[in-house]
């Protein structure tokens, strides 16, 4: 294994949009949401196990989740868990990265990637990092893994890619001519007619080098911000660099902009499971196609349901189609599938009713 | 309040109809079943209170419930809360309690009364009671609680009375012509359209003298079987009696065949909340038409439902209607109202599949 190859999980999230399977003391990263005994970040870290020496993955998370990142992936030294006492968006979690890395190895060839995706076929997805890695080591790129769109889904991102400048070297790799926000839906049928767009899937492939030089030429108050990190690290002086910190997403401030972006064409399967249909898509179905998690769930008339119950308990469901059925230690959460945006409004309501407790 | 008057509770019902509210630890009369923070049993003694001396009230439950009984209803003698070790229906119920209550006081005016009902009008109630009382201890005369019914229900049995002798004493006084089981439901319909059917409550009040000359009449065996009770009374020895005693109910054994009986025509707002649906009709009911128990129940796009959640549980349930969802220690019900028959069945498949610690 590549001694050079470094990973950075990107695990600061507090989405509540799984609530209440998750809660702002434990984000979906942390969480099992397939049911399958790893959660999210367990299952990440594993992945990439695979392709960097164990002790060059780096975990950038809230200062918050420190504990429950050690509890999850135990044998970490403290150094590979990055904590932000601020949420900054991505760019300043990247160069936060970038800067401790550059303390330990400055040929380091870097895979920046969230804590909370779904991949479906590991064994290819290994091979296009390692493939994307020996690109970035011997070329000034930015790479990222651009996903096969299978349909129309409105709350990705999308890469339109040069369908005619195909390389010699390696076929799945393609210039990217833009960067796309979430379309509406007749703009993402267009996109999948025509067949030059791929979902961003925010897994990022790059040399230290690379990405250092962007953020120069792109970033470069960000790159400032952070280098007082280079000679000490502690915790009042990572205070003092997040308080001073604008916050910017890496596609914005970088990705965007810069004419050295190629895009890897992947077919892993993928998912960021960012809402309730995505995690039913990729998890198990039974006959009737509710996909259930939990030892004591007894179903009857009942399809099409997402249902989700804590181990020890009895749950015996009669006459739901295609509802949303989640239990997470004192809440249960019963909403229909196509009604999911409103939960948003449920977890406001909760917080002003009843209080943070719930939340 | 009459010296004479005593009260016999019925509380050995172990039915699962409620489960999980009702389990088979802690039945429907041990529960708060309408969630207003009285228990059925509790609710009943309180009446009863009303009526009788507090020492002259008994309670004849199944020996599993003695320690319920005297938590729910602290400061009960123990001669008070009489045992059976067996399930005999009510005619040895009322023998037990008879042969103890004769060797207090013969001249017992006596109330019989299942644990378990909804009183909605409790003035009224006490006032039938007591002029039922004074009748019973003039006559020599098995009385009962007709209800004046509202609606056809096939799930009560009935009583035809004399519509023709009305008594100048008490107009609301009625000799019974016959007692009928639960009706199909054209029959019901007729029985509301003839005007002379009322419900058969099984609230009965006779003196000590009628119902122990009706048992030698018509059950003489069962009165011998309980008579070595009036000179020792141990658990050895009500043992002994239960395993001999037959299994037959007081309707059966002694109200149909006797011919002195009379039924007074009530009107205090009864229910025997025998199913879902009953207890969905008494239970208070928001706008929405939901009838919620628990402190932190939120409904969105939810009607005609009935709610019961632990108290510390955070419900959120959106677009539900016409359900039952209860949850109760460690189960979650959820099932279509107008499906609640087969509640039975989903008892019998989780005693089957998951055991018994779930009944």
């Amino acid at each position: 294994m590549n001694k050079n190859n470094f990973c950075v999980i990107m695990a600061g999230g507090i989405g509540t949009r799984f609530w209440p399977m998750s809660r702002i003391s434990r984000p979906k990263q942390f969480i099992d949401v397939l049911g399958i005994g790893e959660t999210l970040i367990q299952q990440t870290f594993r992945r990439f196990e695979k392709i960097c020496p164990r002790e060059n993955i780096f975990i950038v998370t809230n200062l918050m989740y420190r504990n429950l990142v050690h509890e999850q992936i135990p044998g970490l030294g403290e150094y590979q868990v990055l904590c932000e006492p601020a949420r900054r968006n991505t760019a300043p979690c990247i160069a936060f990265a970038n800067q401790i890395i550059s303390n330990i190895n400055p040929d380091a060839n870097i895979i920046v990637a969230p804590s909370d995706q779904v991949i479906i076929n590991e064994d290819r997805f290994v091979e296009i990092l390692n493939s994307a890695l020996n690109v970035s080591e011997q070329n000034d790129w930015l790479l990222t893994l651009g996903i096969k769109p299978t349909y129309p889904n409105t709350g990705y991102g999308y890469i339109q890619f040069n369908e005619n400048q195909v390389l010699e070297t390696n076929r799945e790799l393609r210039k990217v001519i833009t960067f796309t926000e979430k379309p509406c839906y007749e703009m993402a049928v267009k996109f999948l007619k025509d067949g030059d767009f791929l979902w961003n899937s925010g897994i990022f492939i790059w040399s230290l080098k690379s990405i250092t030089k962007a953020f120069s030429e792109h970033l470069p108050e960000i790159l400032e911000v952070f280098r007082p990190l280079s000679s000490e690290i502690t915790e009042a002086k990572i205070e003092e660099t997040y308080t001073i910190c604008p916050s910017i997403s890496i596609d914005y401030g970088i990705m965007e902009k810069a004419q050295n972006v190629y895009v890897m064409v992947s077919d892993f399967g993928w998912s960021d499971v960012g809402t309730w249909a995505s995690l039913y898509e990729v998890r198990e179905k039974d006959k009737n196609l509710n996909t259930i998690v939990g030892k004591n769930v007894m179903t009857y008339d009942t399809k099409d349901c997402i249902i989700t119950m804590p181990k020890h308990k009895l749950a015996v469901l009669q006459g739901l189609e295609d509802f949303i059925v989640i239990e997470e230690d004192d809440i249960l959460l019963i909403c229909k599938k196509d009604q999911e945006q409103q939960i948003r409004k449920f977890v406001s309501d909760v917080e002003v009713e009843k209080g943070e407790k719930f939340l």
